[in-house]
């Protein structure tokens, strides 16, 4: 027989997708009404807005309409109340997202020296990896002098979900979190000592809704200082990968972060070597602006691989000024993806 | 009559050029010997190799000379004991040598982005200063990811003075001090978190025996985080020079540096753009390759005037590498040494 009961169970078969939890363990099940085989059901959302709204939906619907007596289904959304949401998921915490979030991989983007290309790196990987069908997420670690959302053309702020804020999505649908997201206006600088700094870093990671991800991919700032260090200690890394100019001053820098990677213990997946040359427009010359390539060395001290050189291409430039890294196509792209995902499982499974 | 009181007297005159007392007051005065009209003197260094021994020697030299019955003067150099030198001196303690230092101006480099050449713009400007006959000094402030050593071709590590260490000599006689000086390998990441980075840095003013400077130009690392703060709040800053290069990127980071100036009340002397254009060495056209400028915004945003705007120069790369900044040859320079003297006779009365 078809009754409220019979809706109650066929429900508590149906997980909040974000949550991992049903829906009637989450007490978004508020009201159901049946009258001639025509089912009424109203489902309360964790907030109000939910993105994924349309598939709690269409889960709701589908799973009523497989019942044999069901001939009509409705569905009505509402959102609970800050109460209801507490009294259900508990108030807010720090780290209250993590439990929430599946990540199998987490790699991240490093050099020591600033300005090499990191951000850069950091957005065409995940952009290469997002098009080969992974779930990708970008943390943007570079609390005071942030790329990330000037690369994906981002702006903040991100909206609150349930247990955390939800990270912005790329057009793509690249998660990216980034400490200028919540800044009121971007111009503003984050004027915080090293330890609040680290906080920022871990509350990026476990206070966003990152829900099941591939990779995410964590772009440093410059130097061995507080969000390298709290990067590495707090959150599972599983590997680095290195960025490095031609510069031989830059690549002095960039072996003391390979130290330093060695001396938390995080293997380095490969080494990308960016600024590598630039092709004159004109004479299609090869000009090595920055001198001749330091990376070998660079790749000795890591004991990894190469995974690409990349050319210094005005291009390049302005799509990421214009916010549309993802639509940066390098020729080197196919071959930097293929080298970082063929090194990448034997970081899986690192010995501790 | 020729006694050793009379020499004493005149040795009371005569002043250490470092620590600005007298070799009397000192105690550095060990010996007397008078016979016909010949003096033998024994001065006891505060250090041994004291580079300014032979200045010291010769000071003694010509005022013991300029007595009317001396006919002779020999002058032999010993060096106090350790406990001689605490004696008068007083145990090492932080900031010890800071009460010696006469420095007229303290200039920060600054850009809030990595890699936009900070460290080229300080090395330039000090270099330009110091062959206009000025004193000039460079505080290396980046402790994680020094560049200073390289591009002037320094390695430490400095030798002891009486009261700190002392800063190495350029080849044109800039004083410089760097973290990277005082580790054993230069490769060594310094992995620290950040208030051990603002403590380093006052150490790097405070223990350093930097004498009489006309300019102190401080290298501050990226970000507005531990380095530029304590830099900003325990260092007699006058005036920050801004650099930022055409990307949007950049311009966006360096204006959170800007409004971070503002915040702290250190005025900004201006703004250098680098990094703005490579003329092709084939076909002398010359290629924007970082976009078109953005630096009238930084400009508007940090309400100062354009030093100068460099090109991208492989051969300028090329030095930095090999330790020689101070053989770079742009015809920029003038202009941008002359801008930066005019704006900062601005900064040395500030208000507070």
């Amino acid at each position: 027989m078809l009754d409220k009961d019979k809706i109650l169970v066929t429900l508590s078969q149906v997980n909040d997708p974000e949550l991992h939890r049903s829906l009637t363990d989450l007490k978004m099940v508020r009201d159901v009404k049946i009258q001639d085989g025509k089912v009424d059901v109203t489902i309360a959302l964790t907030v109000p807005n939910c993105p994924l709204k349309v598939q709690i939906e269409s889960d709701v619907r589908a799973a009523i309409a497989a019942l044999p007596e069901v001939k009509q289904v409705a569905v009505n959304l509402t959102s609970m109340t800050e109460e209801e949401r507490k009294a259900v998921l508990g108030e807010a915490k720090e780290g209250a997202a993590a439990p929430y979030n599946h990540i199998r991989r987490v790699v991240a983007v490093m050099s020591g020296k600033g300005g090499v290309g990191k951000s850069l790196v950091t957005g065409l990987l995940a952009t290469a990896l997002a098009r080969e069908g992974y779930r990708v997420g970008v943390l943007d670690a570079d609390i005071t002098g942030p790329s990330i959302p000037t690369l994906f053309g981002l702006h903040g702020p991100p909206e609150p979900g349930p247990v955390g804020i939800r990270p912005l999505q790329s057009r793509i649908g690249i998660k990216v979190i980034s400490m200028n997201f919540l800044l009121e206006n971007e111009d503003t600088p984050v004027i915080w000592r090293g330890p609040l700094i680290g906080r920022a870093i871990t509350q990026l990671w476990g206070d966003v809704m990152w829900g099941d991800l591939d990779y995410l991919l964590v772009d440093l700032p410059p130097g061995t200082s507080d969000a390298s260090l709290t990067t590495m200690q707090s959150l599972p890394v599983n590997g680095i990968v290195m960025v490095t100019t031609p510069q031989g001053l830059a690549s002095m820098v960039v072996r003391k972060a390979v130290h330093m990677a060695q001396a938390v213990n995080t293997p380095i997946v490969g080494v990308v070597e960016n600024m590598a040359y630039f092709v004159c427009p004109d004479t299609g010359k090869r000009h090595f602006i920055f001198g001749p390539s330091h990376v070998s060395e660079v790749m000795l001290t890591a004991g990894a691989p190469l995974l690409a050189q990349l050319p210094i291409d005005p291009q390049v430039s302005a799509l990421c000024d214009a916010g549309d890294v993802e639509q940066v196509t390098l020729v080197e792209i196919p071959a930097l993806l293929e080298a970082f995902i063929q090194a990448m499982p034997l970081m899986i499974n690192r010995p501790t």
